[in-house]
């Protein structure tokens, strides 16, 4: 079976360099004839033909923004008493801010339930289809033999949400376990490319609180890196992994994520975030995998 | 073992709107009282006690930036001959404009390289290890046993890359098999937050040359839906996520993916893009997974 690793090391070290704007790029060339090599390695792509007649798409100007360190208002500077931190000394000041930062790392393993029953005149709407179980004990099977321990979990209030858990805990050691309607699914924010399906109601506001309460960097009283598990829904894991990387979250819809799929986030004591899978299905078998 | 789906329609169905801006979502109000009942909503979140006195950072103030439909360059108005197009009546252009619009979906299976030596003294640096090897293997018989019938397997011309394709092709049945050194590893873009690690190098031109060469709709030549498996590196994938979804391309290190995982990316014939699975690593037994 499967499983998921504590590796967690950002690997950043086998990063060399590179700006693909050959505008910006110039500047950076040792030499004329570096820039030219360039300009004959854009040529090989394979561009529309009549495409040479027009303007090409300026995509990407510049670095569209700055990563924002404190995106969920826990930055050292931010956790101290702002009173007391002002009167204070520069030494005191230092050990304000050193108590306060946090040391621990935080996974978070979100969990889409399992298939459904969407026919309203089904006597078993909204609950899990039998493939949906199923699809639930794989994922609990494969988190269970994974030899990860669970500090929590929490899952959506809805059915199927509900019952994906209940499976899943049936594969997993004992452990703490809550429900939060604030998880439960609904439209988090105005899709771009527009989607026609798409009407205002006030859910995203509440899918919002949702992320605020539950992917945020570890408190300085957390003393060991922690695993969470969230069973929830499609939209509220695409939304999370948008506002998490802060990546623009009118683009959720460009993901999609299958029935009992593992999207699994780190959080670093720094802030930063890093996505190590989404969508993932390998423990479905063959013919079981839905969207 | 494992399976990715046929299945590929996005599931647009049970969207019914949401807009998470307090500020925004006044005036779509029905009633003063859901205004408030979503104020209280927002407050159940558990922000930082200190964070009462200081100003709340404004994240996204609204959709950032507008979806390019013809990001690929290959909209249908591009793909006709201008000229003719210009002095075609509006029958003519209509039938030109038919002629050239996709009908088929590209599905496009990005794998990473598994495990490799890494110390330069080494006798085998830069080939795989035997956990390589092994990860190689495991995702080559997860695909065979997909069922799925590769178009063509396009690989790296670098060393890891090329024995992981390797060992993939014995798994799959007969198909057609390209190299191309576009794809090899560099770094693609100057990463936000910045990495102490980057350097400025043409990389960037090189890589962004691949993403235009292999990532684009379907041309309107094409007759069925296609499914094309590209073996390279870690940084090619996370910058052909990034520029495919149309997400900032510095936000490229704020994805990790395994050794051997599969990402998989489908190209709609109107040119919307969706991300299936992101660093699917479901197909590694338990202790074989490596970053």
């Amino acid at each position: 079976m499967p499983s998921l690793s504590r590796l967690s090391a950002v690997t950043l070290s086998a990063i060399v360099g590179g700006a693909y704007y050959l505008r910006s790029e110039k500047s950076l060339f040792s030499s004329e004839k570096d820039a030219v090599r360039s300009m004959s390695l854009l040529n090989t792509a394979e561009c529309a033909v009549s495409s040479i007649s027009l303007p090409f798409p300026d995509i990407h100007p510049s670095p569209r923004t700055k990563w924002d360190g404190n995106w969920d208002n826990r930055e050292p500077k931010y956790m101290v008493d702002p009173i007391e931190y002002e009167e204070a000394d520069p030494i005191r000041r230092q050990n304000m801010l050193e108590e306060v930062t946090p040391t621990s790392k935080r996974n978070i393993i979100l969990i889409r339930h399992g298939q459904y029953f969407m026919d309203r005149n089904h006597k078993n709407y909204l609950s899990l289809t039998p493939l949906g179980q199923e699809q639930a004990k794989c994922v609990g099977q494969r988190l269970a033999n994974s030899g990860l321990k669970f500090d929590k979990v929490i899952m959506s209030t809805m059915t199927r949400a509900e019952e994906t858990a209940k499976l899943i805990l049936n594969e997993l050691p004992p452990t703490t376990v809550e429900s939060d309607s604030l998880l439960e699914e609904g439209a988090p924010y105005p899709p771009e490319p527009p989607s026609k399906h798409w009407r205002p109601t006030q859910k995203g506001s509440r899918i919002e609180a949702a992320f605020r309460k539950y992917i945020h960097r570890a408190s300085w009283k957390q003393k060991n890196d922690s695993w969470e598990l969230i069973v929830c829904h499609g939209n509220v894991i695409r939304y999370f992994v948008c506002r998490a990387l802060q990546f623009p979250p009118e683009g959720w819809l460009r993901m999609s994520v299958g029935h009992s799929s593992i999207t699994w986030l780190i959080i670093y004591p720094d802030g930063f975030v890093s996505v190590r899978s989404l969508g993932d299905i390998g423990h479905l078998p063959n013919g079981k995998v839905s969207f």
